[in-house]
């Protein structure tokens, strides 16, 4: 049986500030860090062990990842930070205050921008920091692959491509992986892993820190799942 | 013109307590974490940028290079972890104190297991826990290469093997690459990068968190060496 663990970040400084973070580098919170680490903790308890883990390009899920392989004593295993598993750009709300927001554009408006499953918050100019173009880490993604805004349907889109392309060769091979990425990948995951509509994964709140554990057949199809 | 920059892991648990600690993996002291990010620090205000690393499986060695990479703003960069690039096997003589071992063996002979370079210390048993056959972290390893001892020969003919697989090929592509390790790696790249005999390698001595760089040509041949 292959185990698969999904994990939010611990909380990120953007959290702390209640900010639009997306793209937006922004590490770990000092509470972050403890979350983090009390989360491997936990793995470590359960007697967790793993084969391969993956994060995205941000370092408050490099981190957390990090905090967790050292509480498993597996600092050691092959860890690969991707884009795709980057949280969904925010486009030109990346930075802002949510409740400046709320209050400067009101509720539906930025509900909508929020949950909205096709809709993308205004987009980033071209030479915003918050423009991928301008981030070196980037420097190797096809221009058609630099967000200036995403809906959650580009976040699902680009996450499940790297699922198949890369995720689901390790499960059917048999490795126990960990995924440490953001809210908006984690929806598109579960949503994707229980069968959920649109509508139900939109949904679907992601806590900060918490495993969402999957066990599979040799299909990688899931078996049980349950959170830690 | 690629950069290659090659360090040791900061001071170590088994560097502070005067331990042989060779595959022992004893985390960095605190003293060490701080020297790791003061050695990132350096890197950072001579501009180094990586576009790969590496480091040991060992603990200290990982943590070094994390902090390097925080330092940098870089931890999104590609890093792989490699047995090749552990420090030389010390045999039974891992987890000893060195001012003990001194006193039961005399200087002579113990000069001889540290330096001789075909010289190997006892060899560990293979159900001690230092044999690495015992750790899951090299159950992928070929039995032929997991060392009970080994001599400076043997550790230089495993890094040079890794450095003609692996790294030549970064470095001839043009990526700037950042290998943290160990004493004993770091004297055998020395010693080819420099041509120096087996004697002298044998001499250098090598510090804890001192980065050594070269600047090498399109042939991946050094222009200038010099340390940080």
């Amino acid at each position: 049986m292959t185990k698969l663990v999904l994990m939010r970040h611990g909380q990120s400084l953007g959290n702390q500030a209640n900010l639009f973070t997306g793209w937006y580098d922004l590490d770990l919170s000092s509470k972050g860090h403890k979350s983090a680490q009390a989360a491997g903790e936990r793995l470590r308890q359960h007697g967790f062990r793993f084969d391969i883990a993956y994060s995205s390009m941000l370092q408050r899920t490099i981190h957390t990842l990090q905090h967790c392989l050292d509480a498993l004593d597996q600092a050691w295993i092959p860890t690969y930070a991707s884009w795709q598993l980057n949280e969904r750009h925010y486009g030109a709300l990346q930075g802002l205050n949510k409740t400046d927001t709320l209050k400067k554009y009101g509720a539906e408006q930025v509900q909508l921008w929020r949950r909205g499953f096709h809709t993308t918050p205004p987009p980033v100019e071209r030479h915003s920091p918050h423009f991928p173009g301008n981030d070196p880490r980037y420097h190797a993604l096809a221009p058609t692959n630099l967000p200036t805004t995403e809906s959650p349907a580009m976040t699902t889109r680009r996450v499940m491509a790297f699922w198949h392309s890369t995720i689901l060769p390790c499960l059917k091979k048999g490795q126990n992986t960990l995924i440490v990425t953001h809210g908006s990948p984690i929806r598109a995951l579960l949503g994707h892993l229980n069968q959920l509509s649109e509508e139900d994964t939109q949904r679907l709140s992601i806590s900060t820190g918490a495993p969402f554990v999957y066990e599979l057949d040799e299909a990688a199809q899931p078996l049980r799942h349950y959170s830690l």
